[in-house]
């Protein structure tokens, strides 16, 4: 798919550029005056945690945004392979698959030895993330990516949409009220940013309210929630950009570093023509900041050329630019809960992507982690409103998160000083001062699984725990994302990403992995595995499912067997359930390997012993555990769930 | 991807079964009163028309309806391969692959020769039409795909939408005019069918106007085009429905014989839980129209369950059922020339789908063969009404269609008399009365292809030729769809189905396969072959392209290496050419065989020697000619494309 030939347009890439439009900007409707989640920022944060939350017709939500409408240029544009997972489990991966710039390779660039004020690449290689995922790291416009979400939104069951024009002024906490889950404890007051009703105030409340209204977030400042790491002492000019260029690695993700003008990261972008550039600027002084500098894209644009002497690139059209300056801070909590709270204080109010990590864009670490943060609260959000989980179930996103985001500053902090020359030309003499991209190269073959957001993995904690089952299953660690592959389904004999079965429903998945014996044999460890679940009093399903509730709409089991030679109709009925008002069958719960592509050889699950994997509505390794131990799953659910029947 | 568990919903698929609605009636709006293209008939075949000139913003099209609006139910649901590639081609995979059941097995039932009242699996194989596309087989509701069509259009340059409530009286062809290009020499009248406007009449006249009303078309009536064949004399139940059954095979595609009922051809639906059911009816006497045998879906139920007899299968709902007949036939010519037309004369009016080709729905050939049909007639029109093609192209349509619709009489002759018992019942008496489902495999396996529509091929004819040089290329048949498969691109490593470049935007292309020399030698035979192209008088890329165009508007070229080690900068400006008011490069033009999964080897392409492929834009592989051919790759084109400068 090739766009933007004669010049750039924003929206939707499945028109063509010649009629293209950018997204209307929506009409201002009222706001509600009393919601249970109230959702502040549509930024990627916030658009994950409506499109989350959209699913669930028994939960209101409001999410409000400055803007007057959706966003249209710039900002973030890697999509890493974990986040393409996430729309995933939205549905609506196969546009941002279509549609983004896919990343194969990387360049690196240096001074020619031979004459220092050329630059000449050094080496090209595969990107490292090949292979962390189904997936491959994507780029594309933030706006597209907005807009799916959107799209998303309006399609669910509620038609969610979000409310625009509007600025939050201050969000207060009534502390009497926190800890009755009943009440609305939260009152935030907007002022109308439209033309015609500028000024006019609004307010709104909520059960639980979510910041994701960025780095200058209202919601950390009224929550008094501190930042801690270092303010910005470095500005990146940024821009998108059509080029004419004799620079060859034009179409590649190119890391540059000149000898004396600094350094660029070339970033290729969606429709064949659009690429990113990020460029060095100076080193600010202490506690000045960027806007001050006073720097126009003209100067990006000089410097850039500097930067790629001998190579010339004509600047065309310059779709958006800014210049982005940001210090590695993290907050110190994500919630409103102090620091030395009560263990049983419920939190009520939370923060969430950049309003609670910033960092510099060099990693296309953003939007990557800002999404997955509300990814992570979503589901814990909808099971408390919805009666299902204990309410202590969310005092475990601000720990699970912080932990993503100090590892990304940490990240953040060695490649900016791998990718910029400038500070070490400043803060070093001589023989120090060298730049060596084969640094980078090295850093991003050590980060990589962190980098496409596939090793991101979470403390051990009663969601997150089995670790001495962990040989079971190798795998599929514990704390990480399930690493989906395929198996055939048995009914059907159509191939399956397992993973892909794990939509953002704020289901509970079991996956049964069988051992040798077989699964259609009474005695063998599935079928009484699928006994205890299907009859026992203790079964975590049965104490847990809704009588009038479909029996797989809490917690969704798999089985996976090695045996090529089933067939449907000797599995247990519970492995295809009836469902639905008619007691339709579901035949799409039991798979085999596939030959060739074996998932017990892929994700070393033990032959000889099988094992269950439970899988978090986040997608998440909960637990590992042997078939056999059904008290241990009991008592896993126990721990968080409340009984429905 | 499960949908309709509460009950079958019409609508996008994308929305939860929850929320769905029924493709809403647009505005009935006014007719315009002169078009280039009138396309009579909102079918797979009318739409792809639209769809298809929808791409073209200097050309005028309006397609009408009769109905109120878009298709909500039943008819054909069947998505071959090669309606899948077309889909590509329409840039509209995703969503059928996605939402489609994918059909892997064939399942096949007799009676059991031990109790013979109750049928029995005889065996089940994987379906043979894997591997022969990038696409398997697929099975959607027919108004999903009309749906997608539809939003091409309407996200076209041209935004088309049908006109609907209009039911097409007459068309007239004023023989004066049919050979003054010009002229609009059709004047077709329509009835308003809406309530308020009922019996308004209305006319429209055009350039050319295209069929696609139906099986009792009304434009091939007026045209006296004679149907040639049987009419029908077995009629089929058709129904959708969801079912409760213990019938082990209820997700398989499933050929069932009974002894004394008769037949049933299953096939699973997209969802999980609902399917198709084809069932043999009793032989209607001759002259015996199925209307008057009054059966209703309760008889074609109780025959069913007859037939499934040991196995019970409980009818939970009918979503959609229909008496299904028809006869073989096929129409004489599918244009207004008559049979012994002058063989200068330029057709004006034309038939495609159901309006020249009727037959059996059990093959799933119906919409898989209308939709092509036009597939071959649209960028021929776009050709001539341009300008750029002599208008003796649109002679082409005519044979080359009618040529598929004979083989496909052929085979549905076959497969009825396998699949029915019935007529042998009567015909046949004693051991001569075998039902024997061993045939029907035996038929799939050997018109796989066929059915697959991958292995449909065209006469020779100027332009489908170079059948001397077919061994350079064996695995890209000359007159049949180019066989997609994957290079990689050497500008940024990506890997890319080279089929999936060719679009539906009137373009040819040529796909360069370079020998062992390097490319980027000046006395290479791929390099002198671009200086041709590139330079030369009798270049048809210089001659054909019209001077304000982009010099790969018309005859878009492909380079395809074998060598791993390519550079871009290092390939001949025609391969990364300037392009669009800026001059920016197109770098998606050069690729190189991937290791392991070579395309020279996939294809056949004679390494030694290299060729062309040239692709016609309907992705028919027109020419395959040596290297070193420039002047009979120049003669190809002159024979039937336009000068432009
Ligand atoms: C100008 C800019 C340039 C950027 N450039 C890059 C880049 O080049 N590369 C890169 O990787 N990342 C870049 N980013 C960062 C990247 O976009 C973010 O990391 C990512 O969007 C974080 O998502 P978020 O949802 O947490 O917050 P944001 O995307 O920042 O969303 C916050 C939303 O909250 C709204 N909001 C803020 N305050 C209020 C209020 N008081 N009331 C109501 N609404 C409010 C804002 O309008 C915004 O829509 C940039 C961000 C910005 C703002
Ligand atoms: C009722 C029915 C049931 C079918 N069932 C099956 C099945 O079970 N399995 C299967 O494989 N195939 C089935 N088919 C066939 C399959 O749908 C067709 O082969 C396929 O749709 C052919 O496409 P087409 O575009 O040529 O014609 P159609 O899809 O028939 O489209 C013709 C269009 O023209 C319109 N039209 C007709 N006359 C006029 C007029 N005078 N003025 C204006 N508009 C007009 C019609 O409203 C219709 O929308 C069925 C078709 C019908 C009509």
């Amino acid at each position: 798919m090739q766009y933007h030939r004669n010049g750039f347009k924003p929206g939707n890439y499945q028109i063509p550029d010649e009629v293209r439009k950018p997204y209307p900007n929506p009409p201002v409707t009222d706001l509600p005056s009393e919601v249970d989640v109230l959702i502040v920022g549509c930024g990627p944060a916030g658009l994950t945690m409506a499109r989350q939350m959209a699913e669930f017709s028994d939960i209101t939500t409001c999410i409000v945004d400055l803007e007057p409408g959706p966003l249209l240029f710039g900002r973030a544009d890697g999509i890493s392979c974990r986040t393409m997972e996430i729309m995933e489990a939205f549905n609506s991966s196969e546009m941002v698959v279509k549609e983004t710039y896919q990343l194969r390779q990387n360049a690196f660039w240096e001074p020619d030895s031979d004459h220092p004020e050329n630059i000449k690449r050094t080496h090209k290689i595969s990107d490292a993330r090949i292979g962390l995922s189904e997936f491959t790291h994507g780029i594309v416009n933030q706006a597209r990516l907005h807009e799916l979400l959107l799209e998303g939104m309006k399609h669910s069951v509620t038609a969610l949409e979000p409310h625009y024009c509007r600025k939050l002024l201050e969000l207060d906490l009534d502390s009497n009220l926190t800890q009755d889950l009943d009440a609305h404890p939260i009152t935030a007051t907007f002022e109308r940013v439209d033309a015609g009703q500028a000024g006019k105030q609004e307010t709104i409340k909520a059960r639980y309210v979510v910041g994701t209204d960025g780095a200058r977030s209202i919601v950390r400042r009224s929550l008094g929630i501190e930042l801690k790491g270092d303010s910005a002492n470095k500005a990146w000019g940024v821009m998108d950009v059509l080029v004419v260029t004799d620079f060859p690695d034009i179409r590649v993700k190119s890391f540059i570093q000149s000898k004396d003008h600094g350094a660029v990261m070339l970033i290729p972008r969606e429709g064949g023509y659009l690429v990113r550039m990020y460029v060095e600027l100076d080193l600010l002084e202490k506690g000045q900041r960027a806007a001050s500098v006073k720097l126009t894209e003209k100067d990006i644009i000089a410097k850039m050329q500097r930067i790629y002497h001998p190579y010339t690139v004509d600047v065309k059209e310059v779709a958006w630019w800014s210049i982005y300056e940001v210090g590695q801070r993290v907050a110190e909590r994500f919630d409103d809960r102090p620091l030395d709270a009560d263990e049983n204080q419920i939190p009520r109010a939370f923060v969430a992507g950049d309003a609670c990590h910033t960092h510099s864009p060099k990693g296309g670490w953003g939007l990557n982690t800002s999404l997955p943060d509300t990814f992570n609260l979503g589901w814990k959000m909808a099971a408390v409103l919805q009666g299902r989980s204990h309410p202590k179930l969310l005092q475990t996103y601000s720990p699970e998160r912080r932990k993503v985001a100090e590892q990304l500053i940490d990240a953040d902090r060695q490649l900016s000083r791998l990718v910029a020359t400038q500070p070490s030309a400043k803060q070093l003499a001589g023989d120090q001062r060298k730049t060596n991209t084969t640094d980078i190269e090295a850093f991003m073959a050590r980060q990589n699984g962190f980098v496409a957001g596939t090793a991101i993995g979470y403390y051990p904690s009663y969601i997150c725990t089995g670790q001495a089952n962990q040989e079971l299953a190798t795998g599929f660690n514990i704390g990480q994302r399930f690493h989906s592959a395929i198996a055939v389904r048995v009914a059907d004999g159509r191939p399956q990403h397992l993973g892909h079965l794990v939509k953002a429903d704020g289901r509970w998945r079991i996956f049964l992995f069988g051992n040798q014996q077989n699964p259609a044999d009474a005695s063998s460890d599935t079928a009484k595995l699928i006994d205890f679940l299907a009859e026992d009093a203790a079964s975590p399903v049965l104490k847990y499912t809704p009588k009038s509730a479909d029996i797989d709409s809490v917690i969704d089991v798999y089985a996976v067997f090695q045996q090529q030679d089933l067939a449907i109709e000797d599995m247990p009925d519970y492995l295809w359930p009836a469902k639905g008002k008619y007691g339709l069958r579901d035949y799409e719960k039991v798979f085999h390997a596939e030959e060739g592509n074996d998932i017990f050889e892929q994700r070393g699950v033990d032959r000889a012993s099988g094992c269950m994997v439970v899988v978090r509505p986040d997608q998440h390794v909960a637990n590992i555990l042997p078939l056999n131990a059904h008290g241990e799953l009991a008592a896993f659910f126990d721990e968080f769930m409340l009984p429905q029947r």
